[in-house]
């Protein structure tokens, strides 16, 4: 049993005493090169790569840092502004330089994962919980040739979308709803209630850039599993004109997944940033 | 011997007589990936990928086309805009539809390298000997920490550097002048003369965007080898206070490689628009 398994139970007692910090990073990847952010074991994730990092410049043992994040990013989806708090043990803390640890941490974690800000925190903050809102980022290339700088964190569509149809299909995002139909539900634990996937869509909306880059913004007090590239893959049926604008509510009070379009592939997906 | 091997000799009066059709190409890709632009044995190259590739969508002999670049990039460097010319029998590209050629050589060549534009140019027409200037770009991340996202397109150089000293070294390069100091000297033929340095540089200038992002522009007639990133090495030097902005014009006299600062890494180099 290591120091930070998991919250402490009453038999974690006498090391619970001991005092901790907590640690609040910004982390931006490049999520390629991951099996998504979330740990497992034997596959490289973007927390594994942070842990074991951070192990190695604290000198702390193996496998004993875990880490909480406000969006566990899927395989291939990226982060500008990911959110990540751990605890360190107070003591080491005391005599830390941060800028150093940063920095080594940065050195360790290759170029593919930069940590842009790490600092102490309340104990109360918790990446996850007390996050009031993300923002995520979709990158459209639209026009016959891809971009070749773009091609790993952009969906190349080479079909002109219409912007103004994919526009107004955004409304009916907007507010409290379940969104059913563009979630992968997740299976219930055995005799428990099934999750909600009712979320409050704060806005939504495309940017239109030079050489038809495209990007769609999306916040939400939360998201479900899949639900911008769901949500993005039925827009950009909208915009080759194989959905309406106007099908969007129906979809989305059908609360059946097979209702709306294909999934957005990962690569053009990004969280980019993390309200609290 | 092939159709395109060579500029035709005596010999090859009889397959001249053939008329052909010259085509002009406008090229981006990710250096990355590549031992350069120019083809070469054994090696992944940028010209290598282009004409295999139009082989087989043309269905041409194997190794029978040669490409003219703009400007050959080395390893790792890369292009925005990189202009290509090359010749097809007229009378297959009587029957071609272009945009089906463009559309097939991108999905071969693969995301590291995308051709823009394809088209038939007049006869007179060498992307190499009709370009009047080239203009490229060099990326620079100057903060503390990398951007994860353009590990492969730019320098990170984390020490904050004086953007003004750098503009004001930018000035005595403007004109021509004798690049010797800033260039890689290429051997001579035996018994030919030794190969002019000289080069007309139009422009020069730093352009510093959000987070640290800074992008030097140089546009010249022509550059050689290694100039853009033997200047940018000691523009650098003098943004970090190693040199001061007024020895740019005494390193420029010495005509003297040891005279310059270090080369800056290939990766922030970019060719991004030729003149015609």
């Amino acid at each position: 049993m290591t120091l930070f398994d998991d919250p402490p139970g009453e038999d974690a007692a006498a090391i619970d005493l001991r005092a901790r910090q907590r640690i609040r990073m910004v982390v931006a990847y490049d999520g390629s090169a991951f099996h998504g952010f979330a740990a497992q074991p034997e596959v490289k994730t973007v927390a594994g790569t942070l842990a074991r990092s951070l192990e190695r410049v604290m000198r702390l043992p193996a496998m004993s840092v875990e880490l909480t994040c406000a969006g566990r990013t899927d395989a291939g989806v990226h982060a500008w502004g990911q959110v990540v708090s751990f605890d360190l043990p107070a003591d080491a803390f005391a005599t830390l330089d941060l800028d150093d640890v940063q920095q080594s941490m940065n050195k360790l974690c290759g170029p593919e994962v930069v940590i842009r800000e790490l600092g102490p925190v309340d104990a109360a903050f918790d990446a996850r919980f007390s996050a009031r809102s993300r923002l995520y980022r979709y990158t459209i290339v639209n026009r016959p040739w891809p971009d070749p700088f773009l091609a790993r964190t952009a969906w190349h569509v080479a079909t002109p979308l219409d912007v103004r149809a994919m526009t107004l299909a955004c409304d009916p995002f907007i507010g409290e709803h379940d969104f059913s139909s563009f979630c992968r539900r997740p299976k219930p634990a055995e005799g428990a209630e099934p999750v909600s996937l009712t979320r409050r869509v704060l806005s939504a909306r495309w940017e239109a850039g030079e050489d038809g880059l495209l990007l769609f913004w999306i916040e939400a007090n939360a998201f479900c599993h899949q639900m911008v590239r769901s949500i993005t893959g039925t827009l950009v049926e909208v915009g080759r004109g194989k959905k309406r604008a106007g099908e969007m509510m129906g979809i989305l009070r059908a609360q059946d997944r097979h209702a709306a379009g294909d999934l957005a592939p990962p690569q053009g997906l990004c969280l980019w940033r993390v309200g609290y």
